[in-house]
């Protein structure tokens, strides 16, 4: 079997389109056709992975296609966006086949959690490298901006932060620990919010995914919405297993580590009082939209370095 | 400057959104938003280019933008689709000023040259790799596939064919011919046929762009149609420039080499009367779909080889 026909019948099975809303013709033509619902927006995004750079060389390939797709849909959630499709542009060494068996199957249980059909692709030749766009389908005119936060609007965030920035320092683990398995499979296996982000729709005047950290992650919003923010220290919500392997620094990792891709979003605070309560239970207020430029931590400027920038690996949307 | 800021201020003036129908949010929120036109469908493609081995390392950074995204929209073209907006993925070694300008510019006036607007993107450090995914708009369900060539069809093609693929001997030629210029132009500045493919759209049962050779891209138009065909040799367009260059051997790049980004169609013959004049101008009639499988060359089956599976460098659509 040739090394075309090898990556096509490990991808082909991602391809069932009965799954999809709306793509009519997939992969095998010059270019698969989405036929958009009457009243629906299309919400799409391009994310990279290169090897070595955003994950370790040698990494496990099912762990790859997992947190490839999970990564990218991360951003259909922070829009409030309904998954339904996405194309491939896998560019590998050579066609090693338990690689692609493994990389697929990851690939897929990711697409089949997620609701996502491949709808067509590219495989070249080279250094181990990925690029996947994601295509979501949301009511027209209803996807959650970053630009929309207004002074006096509750921050939120989803779970709990700094799990995946730790995880980082016990990758080479040989026997991790129950706490250090924990913050482990939240870097190998993340979980983009959603359900969270659709539920968000009615709710958030913007919303952002944290995946260079959250306070460069609400930096984002910040600017975008043109107003600033205090977050009480306090109410920043880290996982026991971080506190116990981290103690006093696993605040840092919550503010500034990346990977963890919960949903950071601004709710209105007369809206607040009506969010239900399975929706709350997802969510911890951890400060305020400010009319005055500028982050701030328990009242204090956050100044510059680590702690505004956040994980910066040199990977920036444009 | 950071290097962001430096990524961002060239690409910025590339997302004037005032040049697509549909893009409503462009570039820096966590996705794009476009809203497709009523009865229109999506048409969509991604594609990678890896430095050294789909162009030479240190190759010109305008060449290179122009070239990705002239690539990228002829399978918009093969489609019949209109161009309106793209995605880039760029992943590149470190953010030099002089290359990003450079590769902006060339990029840009692809991009106006087009019809395409800048949605979105991502840009990370790694090997220089650049995957661009297209979006194009056609009247809903009337997109050109590959498989609806139905025996009896003429096979055409647009433009000469062969050039691009003879220009990779010159790339190095210190001061190239006249015609070795002329082939070279080609390669570094090919023009997708869009226009044209808009043009078939109402004529064509079947179309391709012919980036791997003529032989392997109009096998893929067979497989998919379930149909063979008779190429007649004699006709298969072949420029001047390329005949003096080659002489015997021009046909076989013709045949087998690509990057030449030319269309193959098929036209019922019936139709083929009523093609205007000026779109006929621009097509050779070079064969015949017959109903028994295979592709034959002046009634010869092709056997295989280099003649039926073309320029093969690990690269192929999923």
């Amino acid at each position: 079997m040739g090394e075309f026909e090898l990556i096509r019948q490990y991808f082909m099975p991602l391809a069932r389109l009965h799954g999809s809303r709306s793509v009519v013709l997939g992969p095998g033509d010059d270019c698969a056709i989405q036929s958009i619902p009457p009243g629906s927006d299309l919400v799409f995004s391009i994310d990279t992975l290169v090897e070595g750079v955003h994950f370790p060389a040698g990494y496990r390939p099912d762990y790859l296609g997992w947190r490839a797709l999970a990564v990218a849909a991360s951003d259909l959630a922070a829009m409030g966006a309904e998954p339904d499709c996405f194309t491939l542009a896998l560019t590998l060494p050579e066609a090693d086949e338990a690689w692609l068996r493994d990389f697929a199957r990851g690939l897929g249980r990711a697409a089949e959690s997620f609701g996502l059909v491949l709808a067509g692709g590219d495989t070249t030749r080279g250094p181990l490298t990925l690029s996947l766009q994601l295509h979501g389908l949301v009511e027209q005119g209803r996807a959650i901006r970053r630009s929309g936060a207004c002074a006096g609007d509750l921050i939120v965030v989803s779970g709990t932060l700094g799990d995946a920035g730790a995880a980082l320092d016990y990758l080479d683990a040989c026997s991790p620990s129950e706490d250090e398995q924990s913050v482990l499979k939240r870097y190998h296996c993340p979980q983009p919010r959603l359900k969270l982000g659709m539920a968000l729709r009615s709710l958030a005047t913007a919303a952002i995914d944290v995946s260079d950290g959250l306070l460069a992650d609400l930096n984002h919003i910040l600017e975008a919405s043109n107003v600033g923010a205090n977050i009480d220290r306090a109410h920043v919500p880290v996982s026991q297993a971080l506190a116990r392997l981290k103690g006093d620094a696993a605040m840092d990792y919550a503010l500034n580590s990346g990977d963890d891709y919960e949903l950071c979003a601004t709710i209105p605070e007369a809206r607040w009082a009506s969010v239900p309560k399975s929706l709350k239970q997802q969510l911890t207020v951890i400060g305020v939209i400010e009319p005055a430029s500028g982050l701030r931590l328990d009242g204090t400027a956050v100044v510059s370095g680590s702690e505004a920038t956040g994980f910066d690996h040199f990977r920036r949307k444009i």
